[in-house]
């Protein structure tokens, strides 16, 4: 059995038991029933996830997949292609939106090279190079079958890896010059939803960059013709390194019943692919904020959750996911922390 | 002059050259322009109330202004009248919603006493009794006009007392059974949006109580004729102790040039007040959560602010404020640390 079978296999449904528990604990606490909105069902679906009512989230890890993308041929994006590796040597330095977001929110990161075109100098990035970055989706696949499962598996490792270190919450990020055009194209192939309703200004295009990025998705998802119901031909075909790797990454945080939370857009695409793999993943994932891209609703329809901040950010790297560790962990000190009715003699 | 008068003439614009020098630090981090979306512009708007680019925020203070409410006689509420001061009771003792958030943010707590009708047992409630709750609505004014007036002084008195001990930034919280329907009907009187879009089922009002509650507003109302353009005459005649404290606090933080949070619907509808009062409040102002309260889109467009949290909690007590301090001071952050493009060499 391969990494992602295996994987695959060991993700089981929310604990119910734990989950009532933890809606009679909540029901108790010194408020009117449900007052205190959306912290009281993160609450729930936590214990649901760990079994246990309350206790403490543990280690933070953001990982940060990076790979760079073979249509940026195509003038898809408003920055050059070598960007990606400077930005990833940006995070490692803790100069970066994330790295300011993540120091503040306690967590730590994990930025993995599955697929940058350059090598990243100095700092502590986990090499893990596939290739150096994808090919040009619209002349052929961006990358053959087989290597789109080598990053969805290393992604797998990865989130093993940071849960075996500690971690007892993930969030998601990436860095991908063109990567808001994969996610694009991986979200429409999946869901059907239309162009002018997914694809974005991603880092600032003009009106002629977001035709011209609309028409390279059509011609790549005309020439290559992904199978919307065979995940690893829509990640290969269309998708990129980063995508495939964070797939795998909600894959194995399912499996080790690990809280997972999606970051922004390309994050989104990646995880509307894990669920295509599995849909039990979804079980174990938080949204975080609304990126100002216009397919994020394609995303929360397709994996049924609502995102926590409106704050219209759309620099992606893991910033939203860190953002939102500290309303998942009030959810958790809620249940800790706050007196019961009973606690006051009512 | 009194301290309403000497307060409102304090209140300045914000500075623009601040937020200019606020906006080119924030085009020349690493990131593309306006990327950080909301987070951007709160930083600027941080760097016009404090003349100052970046910088620490310091302590942050949310203070919770307690009273009862004559109108809960017309059983406008799914909680006994009592439970008020058992609520404040509950927080001094750390055990309320807010109590474990603010803990969380890393914030205090100031609970005055402006008006419940019992008194607070033990704690450190700051008592600055000034009536033993408000008279019904429906057959009268709430209060006087001196007492509304000495409410928003009180509110000014605390708010500075806060900032004279180091407080960086103001939360705005409350107390007191029957408040949505006060802050409704001060919504109602100073926006004239109607009562069914303004009017909530506040803690967990059927049908028939919501339906009541309407018709106990459009009954005060209708007999004390509260005068729109008049801050005073429409808090004392329908509003709360509570409320008109708390629109003194946004007064108070705005001469003192303190950013303040607004909580949820009652702390709304105090800011709707105090920014009738003075309309340059409103650029001292933060709104944190969208209130689960209908009547929450009336305050945002009277305000003309958003809010960052989409968590449908609606307990009040100042629960979102202290979530959003998070969130203000991570913009504060993205300021002081991120690199520049000069810091790489570009």
């Amino acid at each position: 059995m391969s990494l992602l079978e295996s994987t695959m296999s060991g993700i089981a449904p929310l604990d119910a038991a734990a989950m009532q528990r933890a809606r009679s604990r909540l029901d108790s606490l010194l408020k009117p029933p449900g007052s205190l909105g959306r912290l009281e069902s993160i609450a729930e679906k936590l214990a649901g996830i760990s079994g246990r009512v309350g206790g403490e989230i543990g280690k933070k890890t953001i990982i940060v997949m990076c790979g760079d993308n073979g249509v940026t041929e195509e003038q898809v994006s408003s920055f050059p292609r070598n960007i990606s590796t400077l930005v990833a040597e940006t995070m490692l330095k803790g100069l970066s939106g994330v790295s300011v977001l993540a120091k503040h929110a306690g967590a730590g990161l994990v930025v993995v090279d599955l697929g940058l075109d350059g090598d990243i100098a100095g700092g502590h990035a986990v090499g893990r190079k596939i290739r150096r970055g994808t090919a040009n989706m619209t002349k052929g696949p961006a990358m053959s079958r087989e290597e789109a499962l080598r990053a969805v598996e290393t992604g797998i490792e990865i989130a093993n890896g940071a849960v075996e270190e500690g971690a007892g919450i993930l969030g998601t990020g990436e860095i991908g010059i063109g990567n808001t055009t994969t996610a694009s194209a991986v979200i429409h192939a999946f869901t059907g939803v239309g162009l002018d309703e997914v694809v974005g200004r991603g880092a600032g295009l003009t009106d002629e960059g977001l035709h011209r990025k609309k028409e390279v998705i059509r011609r790549a998802i005309g020439l290559n013709r992904p199978a919307a119901d065979d995940p690893l031909d829509v990640l290969s075909k269309v998708g990129g390194l980063d995508i495939a790797g964070l797939a795998g990454c909600y894959l194995a945080a399912a499996a080790r019943r690990v809280p997972i939370v999606i970051d922004g857009f390309i994050a989104g695409a990646a995880a509307v692919a894990a669920s295509r793999m599995h849909p039990g993943v979804r079980d174990f994932m938080f949204t975080s904020h609304a990126s100002a891209e216009p397919g994020t609703a394609a995303i929360s329809n397709a994996l049924g959750l609502e995102p926590m901040l409106a704050l219209d950010m759309r620099l992606g790297e893991g910033t939203g996911a860190a953002l939102a560790f500290h309303i998942i962990e009030a959810a958790l000190k809620i249940v800790n922390e706050m007196g019961t009715f009973k606690d006051i003699g009512m």
